[in-house]
């Protein structure tokens, strides 16, 4: 197996976590996060009586928090706190030891995890702050911690965080310095932010959401985010998983463990994340097209597609998010009923409905005949159905009971608004009891604040998502829609294609010995080529007198171009000419494009003229690929030209990829129709496009020292495709073994 | 002045209502609001004993609501309501009534109006439904006592509306059935739906937003939007606008008004819209529900652009948007600075603003440096200014006091996470405090619910928007920077062209002599040559016997049509010929040309084939115009081709319409980027394309009886455009006199 290789291809729908543990046993060290989530004895290293202090916060917290296992207060200044025994030094501790939350910082923190190991600690969060956050001296501290903590064997969680949270009454751990412990909930958060993370116990406390974990991770010295999601996958409490990131410790695996956590033979849980810094400016110079409009936002938003995660922008969004996939089912599609007692919000929610993809649902017969038999006559039987301002629970009930009957129907927002006869409570109840026999998700927007709040209580306390205003709900199973669609896709396989890597290798060679990095366009269609794709027929001309046997090997019309190393711009340099009818032109054309190559730089070594056949009539389309330090290669689809430079419509997957995402590549970009043939065209072979997007994918996992890669444009007809320009740029490697991987 | 002419053109800097009451003699007929909104004495017409009913309702309210005029109980069945005195009827009231409030229903209140008439009552609210909701009895009712109230000259609210509020401390009047009174406020809101009232006003509630105005208009038979938008722009109590609407009864009118009402010089008050059926089924929805009918979305997106209206798509919005819009100065443009004391936050933030097109403020060096000298070493005093967890109201102060004082900045986000030393109540009191000696707006966010609630309570008082998450802050920021815009957008008139109207006349008078619709293009650009449109040189050769000649003035190369009002689509009766080189090419093209055009419509009229010269090299544009009854022409601009027909990237607006609005469309589409020039390519001559819209606009006033225009392509080259391509669709008009306006 070829280290690139997908390491979760064993994914069987027999074995839901086989793949999974394929991911650990590859990608993970052995870490014992056990202890960490579920210790038997904490110590508290810098427990303080101050009670204004983290060290007093975090002992009071695990306290009140009703934590099953023994708490060591250890600190050598003080014989108790809280009338606890407070120990001098963890190796005072007679009893055996699982874990240690520590708030000492700086130097003694060195000193204290050889105590730790002695002690045989296994893991330990540290809470205190002044690490790389804090400058150059702190980096450097950060870099020792971890490298003893990695020698010992430790488990870290943080520097600079808040700590953690475990809501399992086996454990019931409050080991944070929050403001209070988190709800018994199924839901799960780990937050690179830990000053969010007190926002969100707060949010959270106001609106009765629980938590089966709360994580903040800080400075993730040593446990990040793949880590946690990989305990998280395995945590029978845990449904739903929400992050907070503003960076991946390691993109390619966390998009393969995530893929592997969304995924429905995987386990089967959604997450949703935020990413800050979508705004960041992106790879500042770049020499392809590819490098310049693959900023580090579309390289997360890749990953995030890739991987099933849902991207979100807002806290809000993650929770509205939260309590549906916590509490409901998944939408079997995106087929929506909309019950209401108010025709203006009932119209809103249409609207919110359509734009964010669901379709409102057409009844069948039986469903509306049910309503129109239990409804009055100046009902809306029809989606959205509208029960009149004068209903009470009888008629919602009816209603909602022929909806969820309903087959063409996969999903139901119940929408109320208080008015005088509205009996909201009953209501919510109602909605709460029907909700326990189905199978269909049911959202609900009870809409008001004052009058509506007992019946928002009774919803809650049922499991059934409320949301302020109706459109949330609408955004809400859009998205869980999307998320089933995602669990139910045709999973593909990676195609690894037969090539000629020989070859390919010994034009980067060349190029490498020769001390370039760039690659142009007549040795760059060697390598693709030697990968398979469709490179039209060319040759190269050094002199005058190769064009008569050249050109009669191609025929005419021909596209000519200057071959210089030195001239990357060749259109620049007037260095191409198209439609080259014949001989007499060829001389003609090889003559002025030499010319004008000297002309634009007289020092450019020109190894002569390539002829190339002219492309049948097509489509043009941009590929493209570039590499991240942290990710790895990433690829390109978008329509050539000004679809790319102008409206920047292309779309980015990391490599290697599966069939799927060369599909779904195609299908995302705003132009698609394009591709399918519009004012009477043909459309395009969308399979000779998906073939080169996968045959890219494998060449640049194949050779790392390919930095950054265009093929503009490959030209695609009815039948087929043709690359017309191509350009490859080097990274700057010293050593030839790292050009191609084994 | 022609009737078509702008009635705002009266518009000085000097007189601020001048132009809204240049309007008002224009366009609205004689109406008493005053009396509907500011009665000294109100009539409940079915007032009941009760308490379920909603004649019970409106009087307990109105009597709760402390009212401060008096009221009189109607109805013929009771001699005491609520311990009042109740009356047979309003003509046995001795005093004399200014308003009445009318439950009573169907046939009972043509009466009713009789009696109003005769009692001297110059306005009523209808709540009862049972019109034109509910079916043709209903509609005919309705026309019935629309009728008669005109001809009374009693002005109607409603029916089928919840009622009125106006909580001016002088009048004090709940004349509605809501479960409560409004808090007094300065937002105006008028909603065509009665539930989303009852909704919005227990949401108020909770949040303690108050009302100037609080109106449900219903089925709109007499009073309609622009009626009570016309009260609202003299109202001293209201400075915000919100409008819930499910159509437009005059969007013109509707334009002309808003656009005086949210501007600088009218009264300048903002306009926040929700205009439902943005979606095809939610327009089904709305038809089936009031009746009405919807017009397209895209021309309320117009009117709306047009107005200065800001549309917006959710309650939340309207809220979110109304709150910072009633309590806080506009920025004077969009460089924002964000305090917080947490990172996670400020980062989402910066994110947010970012996305709706807000700027990070770049600090003055005094203010990094008294932010230095003020906060400790770890703050971050760049922007977004991070005061660390550990900060309490001190640094708040000091930070917010720099952000407000430095000139790059016009308006401030404050975020707080409430972390442990976090003193939440005093951070709430510095920021309203210091927002009082402020011209720049401030909002908050505390994120949290529970322990944040206290501040959150201060700064509500204070006048400072908050909202649950930053980024809804950053939303509305950036709306208020839109407004600010374009109260400040340089005012242009409309330009009226010198044209050859009778020219135009004729060619239309022409095809309406010979019963058709369809003028074809061959005569469309005589239209359009008359109206002074860059029209290519063509000519008209009827035999082949005319090509000599004609080729001779038109020069080569030339491209050759088939004429025919019987082939709309000429490409597909292969009827062009582009690049005819010469005249031999000429004579058998126009062979070619009469021989397919005959094949492919054996019956057609042919006129012949029409010479024109070839276009420069340029931009394809896309000009157009259509009409909707309710809103007179529309004019759209687009990039022609696939970013037409794919991508929909097109604008519209209203006719007739000012420079401004022409320049606007040019630089509202996508593919902007593409008029200035990419790829090297020239800029597009945009005062060329702007005079063309401009001359469309002119012509579809001056000539009501086009129904549909196209010019595609209109081709537009560095210096200049010319017409290559139109049609036009004439409305089925009986009367020759309507084809032109006088």
């Amino acid at each position: 197996m070829t280290s690139y290789d997908d390491p979760t291809k064993l994914t069987t729908p027999t074995m839901k976590y086989k793949s999974l543990q394929a991911i650990d046993a590859r990608v993970h060290k052995e870490r014992d996060i056990k202890s960490l989530f579920e210790p038997s004895s904490v110590a508290v290293i810098g427990a303080s009586p101050d009670p204004d202090g983290v060290g007093h916060s975090i002992l009071r917290n695990l306290m009140m928090g009703g934590f099953k296992g023994t708490i060591f207060p250890v600190n050598p200044k003080h014989k108790n706190i809280l009338s606890m025994k407070c120990y001098a030094s963890v190796l005072d501790i007679e009893d055996s030891l699982d874990m240690a939350v520590v708030v000492i910082s700086g130097k003694l923190i060195l000193q204290l995890l050889e105590e730790l190991h002695q002690k045989g600690v296994s893991s330990a969060i540290i809470i205190s702050a002044g690490f790389k956050e804090a400058g150059q001296e702190g980096v450097e501290l950060e870099k020792q911690v971890h490298e003893l903590a990695r020698e010992y064997g430790i488990s870290l969680l943080g520097p600079n965080c808040l700590g953690l949270i475990n809501t399992d009454s086996k454990v019931s751990m409050n080991a944070s310095f929050s403001r209070g412990m988190a709800l018994p909930g199924n839901i799960a958060l780990m937050s690179q932010s830990g000053a969010l993370c007190t926002s969100i116990l707060d949010y959270a406390k106001g609106n009765q959401i629980g938590f089966s974990k709360f994580i903040s991770f800080g400075n993730k010295v040593d446990l990040n985010e793949n880590d946690l999601l990989r305990y998280l996958a395995y945590d029978p409490k845990t449904q739903v998983i929400l992050m907070y990131l503003e960076d991946l410790t390691d993109g390619m695996t966390f998009m393969h463990l995530a893929r592997e956590v969304t995924s429905k033979y995987g386990a089967g849980k959604p997450i949703l994340a935020i990413k800050t810094g979508r705004t960041n400016e992106g790879a500042s110079a770049a020499a392809s097209h590819t490098g310049s409009l693959a900023g580090s936002d579309e390289v997360y938003d890749a990953i995030m597609a890739q991987a099933g995660v849902l991207r979100v922008d807002t806290v809000q969004e993650l929770f509205d998010y939260a309590m549906a996939f916590g509490n409901q089912p998944l939408p079997q599609s995106n087929r929506v009923a909309i019950l209401t007692n108010a025709g203006g919000p009932g119209i809103m929610t249409t609207d919110a409905c359509i734009r964010y993809g669901l379709q409102l649902s057409k009844f069948e017969s039986t469903t509306i005949e049910m309503l129109k038999s239990s409804l009055p006559p100046t009902a809306n039987v029809n989606n959205p159905v509208d029960v009149i301002g004068d209903a009470r629970h009888d008629r919602y009930e009816a209603a909602l009971q022929a909806l969820l009957n309903d087959d063409n129907t996969d999903a139901v927002i119940v929408i109320l608004t208080p008015q005088t006869m509205t009996d909201i409570e009953e209501i919510a109840q109602v909605v709460s009891r029907l909700a326990k026999d189905t199978e269909k998700p049911i959202l609900a927007s009870f809409m008001g604040w004052v009058d509506v709040s007992p019946g928002v209580k009774i919803l809650r306390e049922n499991g059934i998502p409320h949301y302020l205003f109706p459109e949330n709900a609408a955004k809400v199973l859009a998205t869980m829609a999307t998320y089933k669609k995602w669990t139910k896709r045709a999973q593909t396989k990676e195609r690894i294609f037969e090539v000629d890597r020989g070859k390919a290798h010994q034009v980067i060679q060349d190029t490498v010995n020769s001390e370039r990095t760039l690659i142009p366009e007549w040795k760059a269609l060697q390598i693709l080529d030697a990968y398979g794709f469709p490179v039209l027929p060319s040759r190269l001309a050094k002199t005058k007198e190769n064009l008569p046997s050249l050109c009669a090997q191609l025929g005419f019309p021909l596209v000519m171009k200057i071959v210089s190393p030195d001239i990357i711009h060749k259109t620049e340099a007037n260095g191409v000419a198209v439609g080259v009818a014949d001989l007499e032109s060829a001389l003609q054309t090889f003559e002025q494009l030499m010319n004008s190559a000297r002309q634009y730089r007289p020092d450019a070594e020109i190894w002569g003229v390539m002829l190339q056949q002219m492309a049948k009539k097509g489509k043009e389309i941009i590929l493209g690929a570039t590499r991240y330090p942290k990710f790895g290669p990433i690829v390109m689809f978008g329509l050539g030209g000004i679809y790319t430079e102008v409206l920047k419509d292309v779309t980015f997957r990391l490599a290697p990829m599966r069939s799927e995402n060369a599909q779904e590549m195609m299908s995302e970009i705003k132009g698609k129709k394009i591709l399918n043939g519009v004012r009477g065209e043909a459309p395009a072979d969308l399979e000779a496009i998906q073939e080169c997007i996968e045959r890219l994918s494998q060449l640049v996992v194949e050779f790392p020292v390919i930095q950054e890669l265009d093929i503009n444009p490959l030209i695609v007809s009815e039948y087929g495709a043709s690359v017309a320009d191509a350009r490859i740029v080097l990274a700057e490697y010293d050593d030839l073994k790292e050009l191609e991987k084994n």
